[in-house]
């Protein structure tokens, strides 16, 4: 039987799994001529699916309800009709949450899992290392000497973030929420610092201490209140990456901070939102240097790895506790 | 006598007359080789001096007790031994607020009464012109059908901004505090619709039904709830220029604002924090395009005049109570 993951109602708050509904189906699918027949193998569970999930207004539609979810997958070929697959490839793109599927093949990229590992090309080689590389880059515009805070810095794209950053000369400070991920992000990624936010009692005056220069650079996962202290510590001109804002996306109230605009206006301080499509001519030259990093050994990577389909929607539900380490994939 | 006024005491929240003190001193004042005597003629009141009263870190060092406060000044060279002025040259210039003072002519700038008023040199055709274009265009990137939201737009910099997008072709809204502002923007200053925040009783749908293809710049003169209203309505990929936060420069705690981080995440938005002097490389392409637009009465001005040197501390006081429109200008 061919099992799908559909969303059943919108999440109030922090997604629960009843907001997901399994369903089954036979598993005699037919393909058409132009047509692949997919077995999925790597699902990515990612916060921005949160927005996606809700109603509101946004860059993407929103998922619908009933219908199954999306998200980055790797899949393999189990038959193909379609000249430019053939059966035993592997492919990447934005696929549903299904054990089985068909598509034509659009917007999929055939992956090497003799180059790397395949769950990296949902990870470091994947959507999360192009929108490392050019939120840092595009955004940021980092200048060896320059200093770097990282929020949510052990996740999948903040650990990759500091990574980059450091290779291009920067100190390196991170952000995250146990002394055990601290203390990853200081032996396994070389940052030259880390601040557990949950057991400090004052973020700002951390900072401030591992940061004696003054922050130029702020790649923010996670919006609030470790935000608000990072705003104290920037310097002029400093440069705020908005990449996520995890830390509100369960707000069923709109969530208030202190006001940024003085802190702008004082540093003449840029902060800037994106996601990584808005740079998606530049993938090609990104994926390059990151995959040339990840060959010299320049840059590692963490993965969270969780067990079987029917645990998508838990490992999901993870994300919003920090539960995950690096990167959250979810093998089939 | 000389009068002069100092700075007395650090002002707590709103700014009051007993933040200042009024000192004189004998006027026989000499000057050395190299040197010039001036007579004030005009003092610039701006929003932004606010800054410099506190002793926060800030871009430029705050104003010292017991010493004069200084501003924006047109002054007659009441007496030259500096070869590159005459008497009865009128000069501007950061200046202290005294009746007069010698100089040695560093950072002034000769300007001339026949060509346009002299006042107008503090204002269109001074720091505040300079502000309105080279914000609008450096950080807005202003294109021909977008539309603009400015708020405290019957200001010194807010009117000259929406001229100059009216100018470049965008759709104009201005936000103001009463409806004699509004008037004025709309008759004027030919904006294409206006909001009195005061009377509003609900800016953010009232922004919608004057937007409805919604809100690509926002030139932010203000800060607090009416730029939280703005973010509501922005476009993706939109650019907030954050010149001011008037709203909040006499708050004595921490101001609070909604989030802004997910708006901007969710958008690509842009949100930069600048001061004038940032594009002092652009100064001379800016005045020329500002003084052939004035020329060409393409654009015009309102200036509140306040008479008299004592004067001066309430009419910088009266710019939190938003009771000038345009450039508020005390004439000695």
């Amino acid at each position: 039987m061919i099992k799908t993951i559909l969303l059943n109602n919108r999440p109030k708050g922090k997604p629960t799994i009843s907001n997901f509904e399994f369903t089954t189906e036979n598993d005699n699918l037919t393909i058409k001529e132009g047509e692949i027949l997919l077995e999925t193998a790597y699902v990515s569970v990612d916060p921005y699916l949160r927005g996606r999930m809700s109603d509101a207004k946004s860059y993407v539609p929103p998922f619908e309800l009933n219908k199954p979810i999306q998200s980055g997958v790797i899949a393999k070929v189990i038959s193909s009709k379609n000249k430019n697959f053939v059966e035993g490839d592997y492919v990447s793109g934005l696929l549903s949450w299904k054990t089985q599927q068909v598509s034509n093949g659009e917007g999929l990229l055939k992956v090497d899992g003799s180059k790397a590992p395949l769950s990296t090309y949902l990870g470091v080689l994947g959507m999360t290392g192009l929108t490392a590389y050019l939120g840092l880059n595009e955004i940021g515009k980092p200048k060896a000497g320059e200093t770097i805070v990282i929020s949510g810095a052990a996740g999948a794209v903040g650990s990759v973030v500091g990574q980059i950053a450091k290779i291009l000369g920067l100190r390196v400070i991170g952000i995250a929420g146990t002394d055990e991920k601290i203390e990853l992000l200081k032996t396994k990624f070389g940052f030259d610092a880390g601040i557990n936010y949950n057991t400090s009692k004052d973020i700002n005056a951390d900072i401030a201490k591992v940061a004696p220069n003054g922050v130029d650079i702020y790649f923010d996962n996670v919006g609030g209140p470790i935000s608000d202290a990072v705003l104290f510590n920037i310097n002029r001109f400093a440069r705020i990456i908005i990449c996520g804002a995890i830390s509100v996306y369960n707000n069923t109230e709109l969530p208030k901070s202190i006001s940024v605009q003085p802190f702008l206006v004082k540093n003449s301080a840029l902060m800037q939102g994106f996601i990584v499509s808005n740079y998606a001519d530049k993938f090609p030259k990104a994926m390059q240097k990151l995959s040339t990093w990840l060959t010299e050994g320049k840059l590692t990577y963490t993965e969270t790895i969780v067990d079987g389909f029917d645990n998508i929607p838990n490992a999901f539900i993870d994300l919003f506790e920090g539960k995950n380490k690096g990167k959250m994939i979810v093998e089939i």
